[in-house]
């Protein structure tokens, strides 16, 4: 099997179409073909469903201005807004353009061991970072990025090299966030221009950089993004995604989403996103991952936040434990500074994660959907399991200490006892045949956890 | 009486040692003279004991570097240390001065009804602003600042004069905090060489600003600091204290606290604040204040902040709950940025505060020390009283529900309850007369309050 | 018709519709094959050998720093040089980059107009402009420099197309400079890196600027530079010109110089430059310019000029003289500021220039060489001619004011006169048949000029 | 001994160990009361009258902007003008304030030493520097100008005492430019509010500069300004100069000029400016000071300075001529870069008159006026004197080389020749007993001046 050797060999692959690779015919891996048929059959690697939870990151010039959103460009030049063109006007000096942002991100107290460890704290398994958003700034020395990219601009450094390398260390996967599409690419004008007939942008600027992502960082996710404008044959999607299953160094550990070009969100590729913030009622047949933001406003960092816009640690806790029964991963945000810190705001919400995590861990990781997600009763439980394991995590302590859950068959050999406490819990059936399990009657400082307890059954059905 | 008309009158005064004021013979209002003995007799304004709970707000030019602590100026050009030579090597031009931080303290986003609605929903009945730290710069338009002033460089604004303006709406108590000392004043440095045989800085510079800022903001408090170094009769404190109790447009309700000159605090003045984040162990005889910061390593506001240096909400209310049990007030600083914005860890620390005076706030204003100030039990109970009602706060719930406090003594019409319930609780005496008190034994989440309950008891002794 | 076929060609019809005129197949004007045999045929437009004198521009971010010279980057970060990077230490913040240069670059106070009315005054026919440098930042927004360029940074204007508007409508001829190489590009690198096999920097960066230069301002001269590290096969230098003297819109009126890769300086091309500041010292037998700088010592704008570094006006005209008697144009060059404005120096020697042609133009502008270049006397006098009317320019008045010269051979009807006065002058033979022509005795002041005077003899040999 | 009674005095003692030396009593010299009678008799040291020729030089924050005037702030903030308000508008953020250039001044690139040279090589003998313009900043560690002085803000330098130790070392007078009045100062403006009753201004900031100044730089000439809207009463002048007459340790040999309150200009003080580029058609009976700008639109640095703003230096050598013939000093402007660089047109001009001086200044510096100032013919004559000798100046080359003269009656050892050629000159007299002076019939290029050539005649009366 031939692999192209460095990234470069792929400029002249998405500048003149060449056939990669000539498979060899003896006994091999199966092989891919450029086409979804093929492509969508290729099995998720195991490690991601285990994952459940993971740090996104969005980081880039948008962190400069930190106001608005990290759509800030686009609100202020693309579809103006009277707000992003009024705070121009009133913080910048006339003609102040948004590449002037750029010498502004410092990055400079930047120290990716520090977030490395905050991110271990807080529970994730992955970290999916931005390496380049619509805004087409690099976060790594793009060769076809020059002088729009994190090394040779503002922070003088390669932050997804540097980012990698304290993750990798601390046996937590590592996902690149990468948008096929910029805004204002004056290259991806010219070919909307062309109604799509020609694909400069595709073969000089954003193929071959998602090439020398996959080479250079080797990540175990791709997020790809900013898909939506144009479909997969204009991207080059698919050729993309039979090197990387086929010949990339990372193929067989590799995980992407379905972001590849439109109509592939929710249909092709790997697992699921769907929209943002994609919340299904009902246990999807497809692996999926709900992406979220600890500011309900914005991605990326906003200088401005109030509390109220902040996600409380009781509603994100939630919705990890509801994603996790309903198959999902949970995958959230996070926007540091331009100067590379993380709001305490956003320490707390992870180590709180955290220290839930430490107690009730047990029922998220590596489970899988059970077969009845919820119990239907006033107050919510869910179901995660394991085998003949089933946890129920309820997040309401249910009033005189009778936790009444229906779905559980319970068996001779049941136990029942609660995550982060000794023993067993004593239980019965009611006359509807209902489980009533006894709660421990400990004061409320006593209880590790503050809410969302965890009862684990053995050996029920 | 007569009244200086304006703050320039008191320049003359400064320059030219003037008796101020003629006294009328005809039954007034007690005078004092600009001397301890008859200062110290002054009776404390009464709202200052009731108010208990206020917030403090470090803001400076020393929330531009936002780094180390807001002796940042002192540390690096003072008495420099490695860290902070270090830290402008490495991100400022070479001979980039203090100054040249001004006019980047741009307060862009500092809307000042925001941080009183902020403050308001804390609790806090008083907020002191530094109107000047001892880097000299002065958060209003001080004649005798010209261009090292809030109105001239950087936010071009009078900070000091918007606060308060929102404060008054929401009738919060105003408090000035003053430095008299300007590490760098030229003028100061001036006098120190001359053994504080001239008063050049005093007369032209620190006084008349303080004359300035009573007669243009006429606060509620003026909260003084960097005395240290000299004798009151250097800062010409007692005359000025003299003014404003006599003479001053806000005689009659105007607190002061203790810092006044070396061997003042803890001794003369208002209310005594002795040290910062003083903590006395057992009932102080005069008036006090304990202030502390939220940052536990900073008052001014440090864009590095790690979770681990933020006082935990659980702490605060332990110390404020202390210290009003020991008679002080609780005044509880935090850092806005330079862009005027207050993070949001510190908006969750101060709602939470809200959150918790809104239940428990009865057992905390307006109370008096009781005769008993803690229950020296394995657990702590604080008391406060007011009359015969006295409140017990106790930290931790006690196991199996019962809470057992030595010192009251019940009477034949006691009643007990707690406060944000409804209902009397059961109570009963055990063998060596302690009282027993039966809590609710509501779930977890059906308490008021996640810590620092509150027992009330009414017609106890 | 051949088409052009690399990726650019596409560019530039995307951004310009373009018709590349179907040749109608009567009287087909002669096309050129793509290398140097066939190119070198082409002649020279004569508008350029007539235009004799004009202005070079250089401007870019090196007008930033301003200092050294407009190789700035390439002596602090190519070739480090101690001075260069000493002054980086001593004026900015450690990390930065020259890309941060690029928002100072603000153009603010350049108005096309008032340049284009100085270089009319100057007597220039021509101007070229750097429209890229060595540093690879774009003067027009080009759609292969994304964020790199004087549209997206700095300026935010199109300095190209502005200043060519201006000159345009005084009929000055637009001659743009573009550099083949940058030196710092990640594509440059990497195709050296390959041993010049991989051309991915010439396809999608250098070349493609070339062609939509050429599409988007229709210039009357590309002055090539930054050739020398590669052979022109490399740049693809012929067929470029195939495409220019055939199809492209200014086949007619192009002209071009000769640096088009290793060894084509001097030798192929059109008119040639050989090397900067070249001085031939006897008539070359192919059309030629001298380039050269107003500041000795950098052809960019350096903010510490001493007067000593600034060519003397006098020696200017000497230059100016000298170059165009031995058949050669003179371009001379200034360096704007940052702000987008001509030091007055500049102004004034380029003025002075202008009051001098206007005198003595006529002995310049559309003039031959004659067949003697120069007067090998104590004092030199050189020699331009029209058909049989030859000027003789000499730099210093000579004593007794009797010029003697010896290589015009009279005839009958040979008149003799001084540009700049009326009457004819008096003149006769000496025995050796030197010319003795008598200069008027006017005082000094009543001289149009200062110093290189023209004598002009009708009908000579 | 009388001590100067105000504050500042003392601060100066704070700073400087000055003795203000006790005089012996014997042969006291002459000592000058506080008001005009007295202190108008004092004699004018002779150096200044000796000395002819000076540069002037204003280098303030004004020198950021570069734009308009060095009442640059004056033009924006109290009189607005359009176009003022405009360039603000344009080029910079709202908000910002004069004050926030500060940081921008930066004289990095300022060498006294370079500028001494420059100023020793123009020929003149005087320099005069701007300490303080009306925009109060100051160019040395005032300590009654904190944080808006050149040591704080911006240079970080001393730029007063670094120019004065290198014109020193090279024997150039060191005059100290000092605007009593502030636009903006806050004090000033409650002055006048106060309609001058109160001098809070004068005695806590403008004098003690003045005395700080003195006491520090030990300057050769104060060249006083900004008086004219206040009376000397309100300044203090008087007082001042009382004491700098009889008792600074400059009171020898230090020179004033008459801007020392309302009506005291062309009336009272030292020598006369009267207006500025003050132009007497007659010899005026009191030593007087001509001061002019090479840029006629500015004293600061202004960026856009155009050629035709520019004094040619014919003219400049001109207006020499004639002040020093009529018995003025000529002190020419420049204005130097925020950088600290001196534009190379300024350069040219200085050294263009260092040349002319080196040939002419026999006939400038330490002459006398004649008993006739200017011959009134066709074509200007200037005169001076030196006893019996007599120097007429000639802007034009008179016609057929005969400079015809009336006023100078010869004598039978008069002796005439022509500065800068060796030998005496042909003369006679014609039938109405004018001189006829026969110039030397050199080439042009051989004469040592392009203009103002100068015939010395000795033994004339």
């Amino acid at each position: 099997m031939r692999e192209p050797k460095c990234w470069l060999c792929l400029v002249v692959t998405g500048l003149v179409p060449v056939v990669v690779s000539v498979k060899s015919t003896l006994a091999t891996p199966r092989r891919y073909t450029a086409d979804w048929v093929s492509l969508d059959t290729r099995p998720l690697p195991s490690w991601f469903d285990e994952a459940k939870f993971g740090v996104f990151v969005h980081w880039g010039v948008f962190s400069v201005p930190a106001w608005g959103s990290e759509w800030f460009w686009w609100h202020w030049k693309g579809q103006p807004q009277a707000g992003y063109e009024q705070f121009m006007r009133r913080y910048y000096p006339p003609g102040f353009s948004y590449a002037d942002f750029g010498p502004q991100f410092t990055a400079r107290f930047f120290r990716p061991e520090q977030w490395a460890d905050l991110f271990e704290a807080s529970g994730a398994k992955y970290v999916v970072l931005t390496t380049k958003h619509h805004e087409g700034f690099t976060n790594w020395p793009s060769p076809t990025s020059w002088n729009w990219n994190s090394k040779d601009v503002g922070p003088h450094r390669d932050l997804v090299g540097e980012l990698g390398a304290a993750l990798r260390e601390r046996n937590i996967r590592y996902g690149l966030y990468h948008s096929l599409m910029e805004w204002f690419h004056p290259l991806y004008i010219i070919d909307k221009k062309n109604s799509l007939k020609t694909q400069h942008f595709v073969n000089t600027k954003t193929m071959p950089e998602l090439y020398h992502l996959v080479n250079s960082y080797r990540p175990d996710l791709i997020w790809s993004d900013g898909d939506w404008e144009c479909p997969d044959t204009y991207w080059n999607s698919t050729s993309f995604l039979a090197w990387l299953y086929n010949d990339s160094p990372i193929k067989d550990e590799v995980v992407v989403n379905d972001r590849w070009g439109q109509g592939c969100s929710c249909n092709h590729g790997g697992y699921f996103n769907c929209q943002d913030k994609y919340k299904p009622e009902k246990l999807p047949d497809h692996k999926w991952e709900m992406c979220t933001s600890i500011d309900r406003k914005s991605w990326g960092y906003r200088c401005d936040m109030l509390l109220s816009d902040i996600l409380p640690a009781f509603e994100i806790i939630k919705e990890l434990v509801k994603t996790v029964s309903l198959g999902g991963n949970y995958l959230l945000n996070i926007g540091p500074t331009r100067d590379g810190l993380i709001d305490p705001i956003f320490q707390e919400r992870l180590l709180t994660i955290g220290k839930w995590l430490n107690v009730s861990g047990e029922a998220i990781y590596s489970t899988r959907p059970w077969r009845v997600q919820m119990e239907k009763d006033k107050r919510t439980v869910w179901y995660t399991s394991k085998g003949t394991t089933v946890y129920a995590i309820f997040m309401h302590w249910p009033e005189h200490g009778i936790l009444k859950i229906k779905s559980p068959k319970t068996t001779e050999s049941t136990k029942i006892m609660m995550l982060g406490m000794h023993g067993n819990l004593k239980w019965s059936k009611d006359s509807k045949d209902s489980l009533l399990i006894t709660l421990p009657s400990l004061p409320p400082s006593g209880l590790p956890v503050k809410f969302a307890w965890t009862v684990k059954m053995t050996n029920v059905k």
